[in-house]
């Protein structure tokens, strides 16, 4: 059976391991401290790939960062990697077949394959962690735009230039249901000092403030499934990332589908969690061998 | 050659004209006021059709709702046509081939094979009209979601709840950068009276409220084109319907690819206009014949 070392390129972890055609992962989970430089990361694949090239049959890589359509380069700015990553050669690293893919759509990808998606053609799966990304799957295959960098939920939301985005412009989607966008309603409801982990602890011990500013953040994520819903008449949303364990599903699920336009759609944990950007870059990889 | 007798049926009005394979217009546009109930609809098709089912390959109807492909029926609620249009058996109409599409849906397709958008592979056409409607094409298709209804630009663009929706909502899309949007804008920079006529007059009279107010719409227009341009990634973005015309396109081109993270699009103004609609249809049934 075919198998393809993948690897999760992100800006605190380097996460890989091996796995197979059916998306088993044959090895271990092994994960690194992200290295400083651009160079370093560079070689730590290179030692990585090295150690493991007799085994596998191809490297797939799932990266911040919009890829292009060839799968194979970034073509935009990756914010919290090292100066230079963004123009690293990965086709250098190996003389295997290698693919590269956005982390957001290769976790889309592993949902829509064998996860909370799976036996859709359309979906969205939203990845709610430190910022917010996407993977939307139309007719069954990842949306990926001209260049390859569709799905990018830089959305603004309001107009009263309230919450400034790591994107530059003001009030973006990912300023209302990201990780960071809770601990900003825990500034606002709760104290200047509060941050998203006090709403939660906070939700548990049925604080009043907490639940004000978790019922705030969980009216965005509304707001922000009834667009999806609308523009992309999908089956099946899905939730992914560290902050959609906290969200109440069936609540949320009621609220939308009363609100859209569009045909019902169900809202779905995500399955894989953090593997699930491995497993999508590998079953991309996979498909083409 | 082959050709169809095609329809654009709207609120106010009702269209149709005879369309070849080339997308030539055969017959001169009639329009006639759209009747008051479903059942004078229906037999208003019926007698056209019947007139002219010798000279005519089949029947093209882009019309107000979302359209499930599979049957040719509408599968919404359509706001500003007779109670029980949205239940009209079309396909009793005629035993030649016919089919259904949403108007927007019509009027991207007329752009993208023979318009403003012609030669890209992504582009979205958004109508400006009374409300707001779009056509979505992703990678050379209709972006038509499971059931047929997506592209829906029911997008909440804040939380204020300022501004009533028609779909029942706050503060959509459409309440921003519709004409009636633009009366709304009238209202708040000029006068309680004013319309969006008044604002289009003032401008040319260099009217500093009236700049003021056109000056608010176009800047949410332009959160507007940032929106689909981060989401979809098109080659292009056409602007269509009867507020197309008002639209600074250099300065709303130049400043919202400034504001993007996916890489630059063109603004265009629609080709086809009032006739998309028909042309688009059109289209879309030859291709099939």
């Amino acid at each position: 059976m075919k198998k393809v070392l993948a690897f999760d390129i992100g800006g605190t972890k380097i996460a890989y391991a091996t796995i197979d055609e059916k998306g088993d992962f044959v090895s271990e989970v092994i994960k690194v401290t992200t290295p400083k430089t651009a160079q370093g990361i560079y070689d730590l694949l290179k030692t990585v790939i090295k150690g493991l090239e007799d085994e596998i049959d191809g490297v797939a890589i799932a990266t911040a960062g919009a890829i292009n359509n060839e799968n194979n380069k970034i073509i935009s700015r990756v914010g919290n990697l090292p100066e230079g990553y963004n123009e690293t050669d990965f086709l250098s690293l190996t003389d295997k077949p290698i693919l590269l893919e956005n982390d957001a759509n290769s976790a889309g990808w592993a949902e829509f394959k064998l996860g909370a998606a799976k036996g859709s053609e359309n979906a969205v799966v939203l990845t709610l962690g430190t910022g917010v990304g996407s993977g939307i799957i139309v007719n069954g295959k990842l949306l990926k735009g001209k260049s390859g960098s569709a799905g990018e939920m830089h959305v603004r939301m309001g107009f009263a230039r309230e919450r400034k985005c790591t994107c530059g412009l003001w009030d973006c989607l990912e300023t209302y249901v990201s990780g960071n966008a809770l601990t900003t309603d825990a500034k606002i409801y709760m104290s200047p000092d509060a941050t998203s982990y006090d709403v939660i602890r906070g939700l548990k011990e049925n604080n009043q403030k907490a639940k004000a500013a978790f019922e705030h953040w969980q009216g965005c994520l509304e707001n922000a499934l009834v667009m999806v819903a609308n523009l992309f008449d999908p089956e099946v949303i899905v939730l992914s990332g560290s902050m959609a364990q906290f969200v109440e599903y069936d609540k949320l699920n009621k609220q939308a589908n009363d609100d859209i336009l569009t045909q019902p759609f169900v809202l779905k944990q995500a399955k894989f969690e953090n593997n699930a950007g491995m497993l999508g870059a590998a079953l991309l990889l996979l498909e083409r061998l």
